[in-house]
């Protein structure tokens, strides 16, 4: 093969990846030729064959671009692989199955964490982003790094102290979204072989940190009505050696239930009798259907043992990943902790944030969002009731845009996934809210999309679905293999 | 003490300590009423009490501010303690007492691990931020999404190709700087107790990580002139289980030493033949001073086994905290990993530097950056020449902005380092760059800086403080404690 062949095959490969896009600029001749170390003649007739092939185009005075049509064949997703339901199920696995759809648009999303966003101001927050960010200048970036924007800070505090908390800026670190405040938190208090204790259901997150970090667990129930097992809680801090605790206090996802006041309060006492921190994920807390904000667990620490952890992610910015901790005793060590695995979160980010929160309008609109959120959870309710058998039961939370669903017994979660999946519905089958597979009749919904018609059908689909033995019955499903040999 | 006294002081405190700050407003007497559970008259007389102690304002028809003059103690700052140099010395705290010095506008920072950013296409990235950011919607912010912004992975895949490398797109994971694609690498790769090769001197962050992570290293010496030890690293190949290499191959941090192609081509074939993979550091690979791109040592892999970790904050837009990692075989691993701990890379700033590549005129700004790096680099050794000692040794790049300074024998650099921070300059001491806080006679020197009189006057400073056996003497400098347990 000419070597000028071997350069167009070589661009053709990429052109048919996609990884050089239709309508892109593709290298000068003289940028190539200094590129590959070869002649303009060579790289002038590898264009030319290409030209040829239909591949790419010149452009008068403007150099040469991937043709429109270069790339025919179909984009390859990255979409979950359908697996027969007797197989047995990694759980990992399958969080990254219900991950992946999230990013495929066709496909509808209840089986979600995020809540649609036409509901947040992108253009009023897009208009911050805009307008503090035209330029940059050194103290910007430096007022970025850990513990994070001065502003913000003080922003995050004075809503502390608008629900009656004092929280010292001193004590905010920013962080990449409330995970990272979390998934930092926990490893600064644990060393591998460590016990903490975390919930069941729990958010996936804490059990792929648990298996990373390669932790025991002890896990509490968490009642759909109820809340946390306070009483399992204080046997399993008198039995073990436990490090920190990882709660989801209010609209706990997925069951989306919140501990009252005084509950959250005995929940503080009793970890402060043994001086185990709480590491308080409050990633929902704004969204509130109530006209009082819901204090969390955080409003009742005397002894800086609550790190909590909240986030814009879900109530204003999806995307611009700023959250923060209020990490009482632990700020010092976790503002370390962030310098030496991430350096700073996004300056443009913390900037933006910033300035919508001092004139955005930050408290109408979440009165707006709370509202229509309600609106939307009892349009969902209603549709589960009126589509789904009657022995369901959808949880109905304060906040939050869950309800954890127990299907019919003789339904699998992990059969409804996929059968769902194959008509176009994304759900959360419960297994993938704890360590050893439980919760095969329950699966997690999202009612953070605006009602359609879209909507209203997909429900009626997965109703029907439920009362398909022959693609969800639970005799056939298979055994789950555990998330982790470390759990 | 009366109920509106008790708000009064809590609200004072707040104020001196700056979490409510100068100007700011303060919650107006309805939404105080709501949220202290007290009644208008309580919360009208504490804030009269605070009028009259001066501490905030009412505005007619705006509400309550924060004093300009109510906050008179000047703020803390959290600047570096002075130890006595017969002290022990922990390297960890060492390094952040460096780190804390960059947020500190009076110091002047060669220690810094940042460039002055005037140089940067501010401006011109602030108009791309703008720009893209004005609306944000579903697609956009699911588009951030691991493995991160598809026109940004295809813009780094085509600068990739520039370089004569084929990088496909789906290899590319974008993370929050070079950092975390360095950090996940490593957690990624290694379990507690597993072994990994680093540099001696290196990044300090690589020895956080093995802290954090709890591993065991081999240190490999790299010259400031040779580079890297390969025949030591053959040996520790045959005699360690070595799950990982993290090394700098060009311009490497705090040296400034590259490796030449051919023992880049060795490097790699050597871990080749013991299936070892390479975490490559190339933070600085951009900012070469020759006129041809440095190659990475991944231009050689022929396995997928080096993971190619860049990043956009050294050499286009510090503080937006973009980076990624081009994986290799590790590409899916790593990209859970993100989903895992810090979700997405921020969404404005991903769309922000790829509408930059696109349009910003990134190649005539780096030609730039670059002929004005050398310039800078001649002015500082030049300076070195006159001011300090004749026995000393500055090391000269062939890219980047650090040179690594050999100080005369009789010089203790922690001495010194603690000697210059009392003059106002901050220098980067050879301890903070090993595990056993070796280097006491060297220092790295960032030339980042615009050169100017006050920088003139620092080296001056610096190169006295050198001759100054009193103060920066070798012989009275303590022991040095290391910088864990686990190395």
């Amino acid at each position: 093969m000419k070597r000028y062949e071997r350069l167009a095959n070589q661009l053709s490969e990429l052109i048919n990846r996609g990884d050089l896009p239709p309508g892109g600029r593709i290298p000068s001749i003289r940028a190539a030729c200094k590129a590959w170390g070869v002649s303009p003649a060579t790289v002038f007739r590898a264009y030319y064959l290409l030209e040829n092939r239909g591949m790419i185009k010149a452009r008068p005075r403007s150099g040469y671009f991937v043709s429109r049509t270069a790339n025919e064949l179909p984009r390859q997703t990255s979409g979950p692989t359908v697996q027969s339901g007797t197989k047995p199920v990694n759980i990992s696995e399958l969080v990254f199955e219900v991950l992946h759809t999230i990013r495929q648009a066709e496909i509808v999303p209840l089986g979600s964490a995020f809540m649609s966003p036409e509901l947040f101001p992108m253009a009023r927050m897009g208009k911050s982003c805009a307008a503090v960010n035209r330029s940059t200048d050194l103290a910007t970036m430096v007022d970025a790094l850990p513990p994070g924007n001065q502003a913000l800070r003080q922003q995050i505090s004075l809503r502390y102290l608008m629900a009656g908390m004092t929280v010292p800026v001193d004590e905010i670190i920013i962080t990449s979204g409330a995970l990272e405040a979390l998934t930092l938190s926990v490893q600064l208090l644990t060393a591998p072989g460590d016990t903490i204790v975390i919930e069941k259901p729990t958010f996936y997150a804490a059990l792929q940190a648990i298996q990373r970090l390669r932790l025991n667990v002890v896990e509490i129930n968490v009642d759909p009505v109820e809340g946390h097992d306070l009483a399992a809680l204080a046997r399993a801090l008198e039995e073990h050696p436990v490090r920190a605790c990882w709660f989801m206090t209010s609209f706990h996802n997925p069951t989306g239930v919140t501990l009252d006041d005084s509950r959250k309060h005995a929940l503080v006492e009793l970890l402060a009798r043994h001086d185990v921190p709480l590491i308080e994920d409050d990633a929902y807390g704004e969204l509130h259907f109530g006209p009082e904000p819901v204090r969390p667990a955080k409003f009742f620490d005397r002894k800086g043992l609550v790190i909590h952890c909240g986030s814009f992610a879900k109530c204003l910015a999806p995307g611009y990943r700023i959250g923060w901790a209020a990490a009482g005793r632990f700020a010092g060590e976790l503002e370390r902790a962030k310098w030496m695995t991430t350096l700073s979160a996004s300056a443009p980010a913390q900037r933006a944030i910033a300035d919508y929160l001092q004139h955005g309008g930050y408290d109408r609109f979440l009165q707006k969002l709370r509202r229509e959120l309600t609106n939307r959870q009892l349009q969902m309710l209603d549709a589960i009731r009126r589509y789904f058998p009657v022995n369901t039961v959808a949880t109905r939370a304060d906040g939050g845009y869950f309800t954890w669903v127990e299907l019919p017994e003789n339904i699998d979660s992990l059969r409804f996934f996929r059968a769902a999946l194959d008509t176009g519905i994304s759900i959360a089958p419960g297994p993938i809210f704890s360590a050893d597979g439980a919760f095969r009749h329950r699966v997690r919904l999202n009612y953070g999309h605006q009602w359609s018609a879209q909507l209203e059908t997909a429900i009626a689909t997965l109703g029907a679905l439920c009362t398909d033995e022959s693609r969800c019955g639970a005799r056939l499903a298979g055994p789950l293999q555990p998330v982790s040999q470390a759990v």
